[in-house]
């Protein structure tokens, strides 16, 4: 396989959002295309079981982003589309995984240590609510990787160490067990001066679920309508001059407009454009790119055989692959048949 | 299922000696013939991993000890004999009972409490040659025991503090996902009065791999005879009167010897049996009741089809309970299929 192999796990807890969309699934449909790349896509439920234990919303969850990425066209016959849950070789290689990683690296991870702290602060036990799924998910994730050799992961700032852990693992196993059966993965971390990698919420800081300040991605055109305004704005009258550049209403359009418009919404700024009439626009904008998913969304909700079938298709493509390395990377430790 | 479901594991790192014939396999085959216990009884390699990073130590010892329990009568159409490695469904209940797991229970896990200690008093790392295979092999255990519902579970003593913990784990999986999925094991611990259950080694320690004191179950009888003639015995000479009671020869004796026989060797030792005759004596009692099922073993060892076929005939009972049951479990945190 000389081909880069990458992979985007989608964990299914939330409902997608328009940061979800340009962050990660625009770009990633978009790199999807190329000839070159082997494109793995997951939806990742047993991540979502480490922070979610509402069984409804990890269902309806699961079900949401799938359309989503179905809607905005990924092509599962060029791609690889799966559910994590169907491709039961990754929990088996996550447990062969903890067998040779270290506890140590895992005290080190910085979602279990930002835990810590603030049990600390808060004087409670340093484990507190720590689970040892939060504990030990690095190791699914190294897993998630490993699996398909993905050598090419797109990742936030905040993954990059997850992607260390996954190299350090992978070596270690291979090294004990004197085969090379795993690839180094290499983290790909967006260029932090594209300014639409992460988009701001309601609220102007990053849109996150955690944050409570998003846009729903599929909500209905008057519900986008709705939510645009209200983005928080300054109080300066129509006529005012507006610096778009601290503004979350041009930082938004800046994510759906092309060079031209968004030079042009600059020059709107300048001259004073009202906080209404700008966000107006953006609507407009955002609408014309989303709309026609939109439709294509609700028909796929509408259509559970449809989503079904489209990641058996996946699952199948997934452990054609995952099933014949797993047998490798069990008999490297010992665990094969007798004839 | 109102029958009392028990479960036994045999961890594959090792080559089965005296002891864990006298303190497993011949109580667990014997139990095993009582119509109203569903035995299960698994090679568990996957815990073998945690330890033993030598693929053809795990291979060989899947093999020895699989063909011992057959070689001794072990009723595969009465219980459910299966290799751990061939349920994929108990690593991924593995990781959904990781994600109700509270770290703080692993952290009181003795065996990684003893495993601290020993680093602490020698200046280390705490954590030094900590894997997360030996922090998490509680977890592991849990879905051993909770896939099949086990409700009996014959253990050690060192061993009581993991079925709590399964308690625990299955406990709070029944109140987050509020279905009373899994119940609640016992651990059955042998009588320690019974003295039968926990053999001597050559050293008159308990017999056990790691203080290299056992004598191998299926050696040929020349080695047999040279093992027992190893045993650690006082200076006493013939005709000396010799306590049985502080004696490893008696002890072992006692394991094989009916009450009469037992009895008689007493007094033989009052009137100052020879070690040499003591020992020739057992070495007659034990090779009687070895020897038929050493030749089984041999034949045995000698056809892996065979081998093979048994535990694909258990991987397949197994499964049947394993898969239905798992679709339950996940179905009871969202994962399931849309339609």
């Amino acid at each position: 396989m000389s081909k880069v192999r990458t992979l985007t796990g989608i964990t299914t807890s939330g409902t997608p959002h328009l940061g979800n969309y340009v962050g990660a699934i625009r770009p990633a449909i978009q790199a999807s295309k190329d000839d070159n790349v082997r494109s793995y896509y997951f939806l990742a439920d047993y991540h979502a079981l480490i922070k979610c234990w509402d069984p409804e919303r990890v269902h309806q969850s699961t079900r949401e982003i799938a359309a989503t990425w179905l809607a905005f066209g990924l092509d599962t016959d060029k791609t690889i589309f799966y559910r994590q849950s169907d491709i039961p070789e990754i929990p088996e290689l996550t447990w062969i995984l903890n067998c040779v990683c270290a506890k140590g690296l895992m005290n080190r991870s910085h979602a279990y240590k930002a835990s810590v702290d603030a049990n600390v602060a808060n004087e409670a036990d340093p484990d507190f609510e720590v689970t040892m799924g939060l504990f030990s998910y690095p190791i699914l994730m190294a897993a998630d990787i490993l699996m398909f050799n993905a050598n090419k992961v797109p990742v936030g700032r905040d993954q990059i160490q997850h992607i260390e852990m996954a190299r350090d693992i992978a070596g270690r196993f291979n090294h004990i067990f004197k085969k090379k059966l795993f690839d180094m993965p290499e983290a790909v971390v967006a260029d932090a001066s594209d300014s639409s990698a992460i988009l701001q919420g309601l609220d102007g800081r990053k849109m996150s679920k955690s944050y409570n300040n998003t846009i729903p991605l599929f909500s209905t055109e008057k519900q986008l309508k709705k939510s645009i305004n209200k983005i928080k704005t300054n109080l300066l009258e129509p006529g005012e001059p507006k610096d778009p550049d601290t503004s979350a209403v041009f930082q938004i359009w800046q994510a759906f407009a092309t060079p031209a418009q968004v030079a042009e919404m600059r020059t709107e700024f300048e001259n004073g454009i009202a906080w209404g009439e700008a966000k107006k626009r953006l609507f407009e904008l955002v609408n014309a790119e989303i709309a026609p998913a939109r439709e294509r969304y609700n028909e796929i909700m509408d259509d559970p055989e449809f989503l079904e079938a489209e990641l058996q298709k996946g699952a199948e493509k997934a452990r054609a692959q995952a099933a014949p390395f797993m047998e490798k990377v069990r008999k490297a430790t010992g665990i094969k048949r007798f004839k």
